[in-house]
């Protein structure tokens, strides 16, 4: 373990880092096959058990103050886990959430939190993108990054053109219809399609599928959009019986 | 305007700041009474018409890009307001949403943009909490925070007596039932009550009103604040009529 290289993360790297304890014990328990070690911090609460589960997987360990703090940039971090990035290919028969351009990485991991939550595991990532193995992006997304499926496209017609027998709801409030029509009307293999933070959804987009609008007080520019792909996702999951 | 105080931001300060074109715009149409100044910066697109709208109100500007440097703190912005802070009251026959000690500023602006988008205009806010004029927090809100309500409260006993007519809906796990069946029989007066970041609400919620869910997979710690407030609000605010 000693010889690991523990840099700080590049995008470049073929490693990436996954900051908390809790974050580090699902990585663990769901894909313990890319995990390469865990760092330890001595003030970690409760070093004897994490220990254990290291070794019940045989997966190396170092506790050093030092190492955590040269990688965790001044955050109250105790635990970090060092994994191999994967390939990841979303599903053709299971509904997606599409994201155009994400940039923000806080944004994606929250993004990815709520997929998780609610059922919607596949997410398709139309780039030039936030890198999703960025530690901050994992970060948001509280380690459930590791229970979705994604995929990056270079552009939304490959994305489309691979996937078309799914639903296209482009949300944007150009020529849409309400949410809940849409829900009430939707078959089970959706596409929920979300713009950037800064731009939202180009306007051609409502010339695509079935543009849909979340119901919004007009004195708004527009809601957060991890706030809106909450309640999309939400409303879709609910009525396809994906949470209860 | 050149002998005005710009320092960075102290939560003691009887001022603060509201950083980029979109919310001073905001801030100068919906409060022009508390707005001090204007700081722009000689990169700002359309400066013309920014000194127009200032000058139609009276209101002092200076383009100094080394004050805006100095407030900014490396962030690319272009144009800040100085307002004098104010005091808001929530109103009694409206619902309200009600924040148990949240601490992280981004979410709390995030919070106070969705309000203001679904149309739940009147935010409690239970001590000890996030600084709401915080310019993180303001940034956060885009703006939002001059178009809504909110006041602090000591404890949400205090709340609680001040408020006797709201509907209470604490949002849990625990003992809760689920969001739709909260809302078919929910009065006009409700109060979302949602619990901080990191530890949600304490467990004496559940005796409290009528505890509320968000249906989503048992594999998840919980939804990011920010969503789950998201989600409620979207729910409470769409069957009541509030948006459409």
């Amino acid at each position: 373990m000693e010889s690991l290289n523990v840099k700080p993360y590049k995008k470049s790297d073929q490693h990436s880092y996954v900051f908390g304890a809790y974050s580090v014990i699902r990585l663990i328990r769901e894909k313990p096959e890319i995990i390469r070690g865990v760092l330890i911090h001595s003030k970690y609460g409760d070093i004897p058990s994490l220990i254990r589960l290291c070794e019940s997987v045989n997966l190396p360990y170092l506790i050093s103050d030092k190492t955590i703090n040269r990688l965790s940039n001044k955050e109250n971090i105790y635990v970090i886990g060092i994994f191999n990035k994967y390939k990841s290919i979303i599903h053709a028969a299971q509904p997606h959430i599409v994201l155009i351009h994400p940039r923000d990485m806080g944004n994606l991991g929250t993004i990815i939190r709520t997929a998780d939550g609610f059922n919607i595991k596949n997410i398709a990532i139309i780039g030039p993108a936030a890198d999703i193995f960025n530690p901050k992006t994992i970060r948001a997304s509280m380690g459930s990054l590791f229970s979705v499926k994604f995929q990056y496209f270079d552009s939304f017609l490959d994305y489309q053109a691979k996937f078309s027998s799914h639903e296209l709801y482009p949300f944007m409030l150009k020529g849409a219809l309400p949410l809940e029509e849409r829900v009430r009307d939707s078959s089970f293999l959706f596409s929920l399609i979300f713009g950037n933070e800064s731009s939202g959804l180009p306007d051609e987009f409502s010339q695509i599928g079935k543009p849909t609008k979340i119901p919004q007080s007009l004195t708004l520019d527009s809601l957060n959009l991890g706030v809106a792909v909450g309640v999309a996702t939400y409303g879709f999951a609910f009525h396809h019986n994906l949470i209860k």
